[in-house]
């Protein structure tokens, strides 16, 4: 490597780490706007982020970040990941240039408004009032996808956005499958006796729960001298650098199950962002340079592999409670006092169709996030109108759920997503799901003893080993890469699938299909 | 205004509203550090904070910025508070463009490792390890000083950073007046018998301290809409606009005065904030330019008149606690059951001196100070090396305070000041003592009802003066042209000397002087 080359090499590094540095930035003031932020603060906070974001993009914009980056890319000797991490700054710098900086305006702009405007039309439960910004919001990302660019469906530039290298040629035949397996599993479950389930509406104060979650945490791995537990209404993790990243939980006192879930959801994402590997803090392979947020997940879709695999797969799992319950007995006695461990493992399994996707078990969650998808993709290609919206979404729960949605706070209006204008994000839900299940197996298959530390509740191997095949990479890999590097296949539904119907068949005694 | 000016005002307008925000988030991301960051988090912190100040500063020296600032200055039609805005932004360039790169960051990367240096050696009470890391603070700051410009003393470069206009000149024989009212009546309230303060130290739960604490805030004006009192080891206020403006608390439950005046005293300064015109918002009058800090307030010295205010002209007052302490014996029955009000007046005005500035008394505050600036005084001029320092230190507070300094670390090393750079800060202290007797005072005369107004517990007549005569201007006046508008002269000792003489005399039954 030649002394010119080793400067740009230091160039291309100096500058990702300061752009880095402004992503973790903003998500320090998207996590304090979230979690601490007086009320009267929010118009002040918009104009900072606002400011910063567009610092940020003028930083990825600068001709000599683009150059830095071309001269490490044409170095033969420079290294893989620094090849790798030169690759996505010109991707990004391509995508971010073809979007007008009138567009990313107007749609920063939009979204704060479409927010105020989805959560008043939401509590009133007034679809119409909301109608009109939603078109907006529709119209600017179909320009949006219009100008990032795509081979078949417009749907696919978004898509890519959140999970790169998916499109829909490969996402609805998986869907597909999903569907075809799941609907005839949930026929065969609501066929069975309902499990008993009223304990878990008892009084549960918040401060025990929390203690019990935090304790559950720290189990699997998480580590507090880079992380902290807060609570907020809807709970999230974020990171700034692996050295401070930070979940949070809703406790309701009059709900055990969604604290402690929503806990072990948030600590799957933190553990992915801790086990980044130190080298990759203040780099591009720890940014998402397009979407200007700092994370360490290869994509949307391996994060939430990640949060699903350690809240279901281990968190609801016999294993799990086989050894935990005696504790939470031991923090609730008295709430728990005529519950058994196998009624529990049960109730907090229990499969029904319901109207709020985040209140959906494991099976039904998916038809959720399909039928959002196929609402969306219609939305984004013209084929259905906003003003047609609620309608499709109603018919769509019958034919699904089951279910007829009595408002449209309690249907189309659930969601923050179309306000927020993350149309391309709701596929990622399932994908999570189905790596979850697909990164498990390898896990399993290369842990001999898997199970059997589970059933001890040591959570170091198979949390070490998905460190060292999955977190410690960072955003060096494309999720497709990571699929194939850890399962020998890219994107395949069958462990998930599986998974499913042994776990049902067994909770709820089905005949083996 | 011609329409080229009217875009100049227009750019100048924008291009400041972006540099206030990025400084309110470098505030934003100092609140996070000091209140909730996880201890893994400092060093990833420290680059994002030192990344956003280069681009604050960047943003600061764009030649653009000037040129809009100069426009708006020659043009004979612009607001008075538009031309003091582009005139102190022109000013702040002029000073950041003295200072060289090198050594803003040489001095940015040394306050970090002597802060680091500072508290190990206070911790292990060894000052002979933190004197090298001293030295070059010194001789750093020397520089700066040097490249700031100054016409008599090097401190006056400094000193003009946190209170400008202010000079030594005026400063010695001010403290000079100070000195000579001060150490006789110290001597007379020796003579007397101290008050009972036993229960000063008895168990206070701190939930209950908070709860009296945040009514206390409330009562003088806070807005919890927009503002949020939390716990940090050292208590300060903070604001990102006037919409967000936070404080800070210790609670000691084996010291109730701590987190009671502490809250008064930092709630003062939030008053300020808070009460800043709302069209200040995101302007240069609400941004500290040169120290990259986003305030309200006209200088250090005007902003701590306020705190000091609220926390001793009208906290530590008879009418205060008479109308206050039923609530406060209600809040801790136990406790306060043996105590009169008249002795819980007495307690918390105790006059005596000690080792530690911060637990001192309203009388010997101001000698800690005196003694600091003496000190830091020589050190910038060269007239003390920091090898005799902890020696000058000791003599000094024989003389002064008629102490012996068990050891360093409740001696010369007991303020994080001088590791942090912050030569020339002192002062501001005794300057805000000082100035808010003059302000209280002028409010006393335009208020002929506010003794009784105080004595029910009546603060908004207090509170609207302040508002209107300082808050709202924010940084729009000087602290001289503020005094002078408010007091018709610059600072006077005589109304703060008047007080002290007057409160303890009444409160030790001193003979008139």
């Amino acid at each position: 490597m030649n002394e010119q080359l080793n400067d740009q090499t230091n160039e291309f590094q100096r500058r990702s780490a300061e752009l880095n540095d402004l992503l973790c930035i903003l998500n320090v003031l998207a996590w304090d706007a979230r979690t601490q932020m007086p009320g009267g603060g929010g118009e002040a906070r918009a104009q900072q982020v606002a400011t910063l974001s567009a610092v940020a993009r003028e930083r990825l914009l600068d001709p000599a970040f683009g150059a830095a980056a071309d001269e490490v890319v044409g170095d033969g000797e420079a290294s893989e990941t620094g090849v790798r991490a030169a690759q996505q700054a010109l991707t990004a710098i391509d995508a971010m240039r073809r979007v007008p900086a009138a567009l990313t305006r107007d749609l920063a702009l939009l979204r704060s408004e479409a927010q105020d405007a989805w959560a008043l039309a939401k509590a009133g439960n007034d679809f119409a009032s909301f109608a009109p910004t939603l078109e907006r919001m529709v119209a600017l990302t179909r320009q949006l996808a219009g100008v990032l660019g795509h081979e078949n469906h417009p749907y696919d530039a978004l898509l890519n956005t959140y999970e790169p290298g998916l499109t829909t040629a490969t996402l609805l035949p998986l869907f597909t499958r999903l569907r075809e397996h799941h609907l005839p599993l949930l026929r065969a479950i609501q066929a069975q006796p309902e499990p008993r389930s009223d304990f878990l509406t008892r009084h549960y104060p918040a401060q025990e729960q929390k203690a019990f979650s935090l304790a559950a945490a720290r189990r699997f791995g998480y580590d507090l001298e880079r992380g902290r537990l807060d609570q907020s209404a809807h709970p999230f993790e974020i990171s700034f650098t692996r050295q401070d990243v930070r979940i949070t939980t809703r406790f309701q006192e009059d709900f055990l199950p969604g604290a402690l879930f929503g806990t072990l959801h948030e600590t799957g994402h933190a553990l992915y962002e801790q086990g980044v590997a130190p080298e990759l803090s203040r780099t591009v392979l720890t940014s998402d340079l397009l979407g200007l947020y700092a994370v360490g997940g290869a994509s949307y879709g391996a994060h939430e592999s990640q949060s699903r695999l350690w809240e279901n797969r281990v968190g609801r799992s016999a294993a799990y409670w086989n050894r935990h319950y005696p504790e939470l007995v031991r923090t609730f006695p008295e709430q728990l006092a005529d519950v058994s461990v196998g009624e529990f493992l049960r109730a907090v399994n229990w499969v029904r169709p319901s109207l709020i996707r985040v209140e959906a078990d494991e099976l039904t969650y998916d038809l959720h996030i399909m039928l959002r998808v196929d609402l969306e993709m219609q939305l984004i290609s013209g084929e259905l109108s906003v003003q047609d919206l609620p309608e499709a979404w109603n018919a769509r729960v019958r034919s699904d759920l089951g279910l007829d949605v009595p408002d449209d706070a309690n249907g189309v209006l659930q969601d923050i997503h179309w306000s927020a204008g993350m149309f391309g994000s709701f596929p990622t839900y399932t994908i999570g799901n189905v790596m979850a299940s697909q990164f498990y197996e390898a896990a399993g298959a290369a842990l001999p003893e898997l199970e059997a530390q589970l059933e001890r509740g040591d959570y170091a191997p198979l949390r070490g080993w998905l460190q060292h095949h999955i977190y410690r990479h960072g955003r060096t890999y494309t999720p497709h890469e990571l699929l194939v590097r850890t399962t020998g296949e890219g994107l395949n539904p069958q462990p998930y699938l599986d998974y499913l119907t042994r776990k049902y068949s067994g909770l709820y005694g089905l005949e083996a299909t």
